[in-house]
């Protein structure tokens, strides 16, 4: 297939490199910023433009990899029906696509775009849709190409998938923020936390996350919160984020 | 040395099969329970109690591996001052034993203790504190007997570290909890995230937190937080959650 891949943030890179490793063609890079797309056009060997006037209309695929933001105006300015648009966000509907371009569909990776150098993408899930059959089944050989782990869902699901991974990834790192700050003021290292971190993450593999539950706001520990909550005194802002978060835990297990 | 433990559950029964293995002797078991104490007695071929006055006088270490609630109590309770006296609670002061014991010091694992079975022990982190130089060095080889990365942190600093792994570990898997919750009611497993949240245990080992933060709170994309919070509309609890967590990090990164 020959390809277009608008965006040369992390997931274009890694489509672009996945793809013309499994015997694609990408035709050309568009960014907003023509050093990104010129940076990327030169690892797929293919051309660069910051320019929406001028991708390549012979293009049988155009993958969206662009921020939701972007999106939506990005769509309407491509005046290529025939071409198969994709786009790879998690909270956009496919039918953004409808009335703008024939055949369409998503492939969204479930994942996070810090440090992608270290991701292995083969075992990442990659949910698909397409607008019709043929448009599915030659989005599937797309993903195919990026990881074994295919999923097809529809956009309500997969808005709920985004959901949840906000939760799980985007409000969890945020708590590892906190804690890190916490640490920093008493001149402990982080590194004291990361063995318990990645015990977690391994026993998520064997053990549902309710099962798991431990701490003080589970045995409503009243003595113990009080004295985290004197400890956290002096920032009212984490002392609020501790009081809610083992306010729920506490009625979770009640 | 010949070591008493108080308490039968995960920390007693890990660190008795350890300092056996490494040739102690583990005289007796107590628990409130004579049951939970025979079993693991049986275990480290010992004798096992639930009556505070039988506790074997000839004890050189008491191991306190009870719950924050119980220790208190059962510090006031026992009568042999001689012993050196050891606990393993992150929230609690080493001085709860000051009056009572003439050496004392604190074994704390930074561990959570859920699945512990699964639990890689030896490389875990021990903090470590004593009441005079001959009793922290006794504790010291006592903790190099259950992990080789052992800490020497007096009580303010533990509790500091205790408060950061209940953001790092209790509060994240709450956020797991819910992750879950609202994939289990649109029929979505939960294992479409474990790729994610291994990746991001990964990702802590090679950058600090601050800079794995990702997602619509940090970019502050308000079109997608709208989406999510529609989604989550018939879950208030859920929403607040959601609400708070996302005001902190855009705050953060404003």
């Amino acid at each position: 297939m020959d390809i277009v891949i608008l965006g040369a943030g992390n997931v274009g890179s890694y489509f672009g490199k996945a793809l013309k490793d499994k015997e694609h063609t990408i035709l050309q890079v568009y960014s907003l910023h023509l050093d990104h797309a010129k940076v990327l056009a030169k690892k797929l060997n293919c051309s660069a433009t910051d320019d929406i006037s001028k991708i390549n209309k012979k293009a049988e695929i155009i993958i969206f990899a662009v921020t939701d933001h972007a999106l939506e105006d990005l769509v309407k300015k491509i005046n290529i029906p025939e071409a198969i648009a994709i786009h790879t966000s998690g909270s956009t509907d496919m039918n953004i696509f409808k009335g703008h371009f024939n055949h369409f569909g998503v492939l969204y990776p479930v994942q996070t775009f810090a440090l992608t150098d270290r991701v292995d993408w083969a075992r990442l899930p990659i949910c698909i849709e397409g607008s019709d059959a043929k448009t599915f089944t030659k989005i599937k050989k797309l993903a195919l190409c990026i990881s074994s782990k295919v999923v097809k869902m529809n956009s309500t699901k997969r808005m709920t998938l985004h959901t949840a991974a906000v939760f799980a990834n985007n409000f969890t790192n945020h708590l590892y923020v906190l804690a890190n700050e916490i640490l920093k003021k008493d001149h402990i290292s982080f590194k004291l936390l990361l063995p318990l971190i990645e015990q977690s993450s391994i026993n998520l593999q064997h053990e549902s996350p309710s099962n798991l539950q431990t701490g003080p706001a589970k045995r409503n520990n009243l003595v113990t919160i009080k004295k985290h909550l004197k400890l956290l005194s002096d920032s009212p802002e984490f002392a609020k984020i501790y009081k809610m978060m083992s306010a729920a835990i506490t009625e979770e297990h009640k």
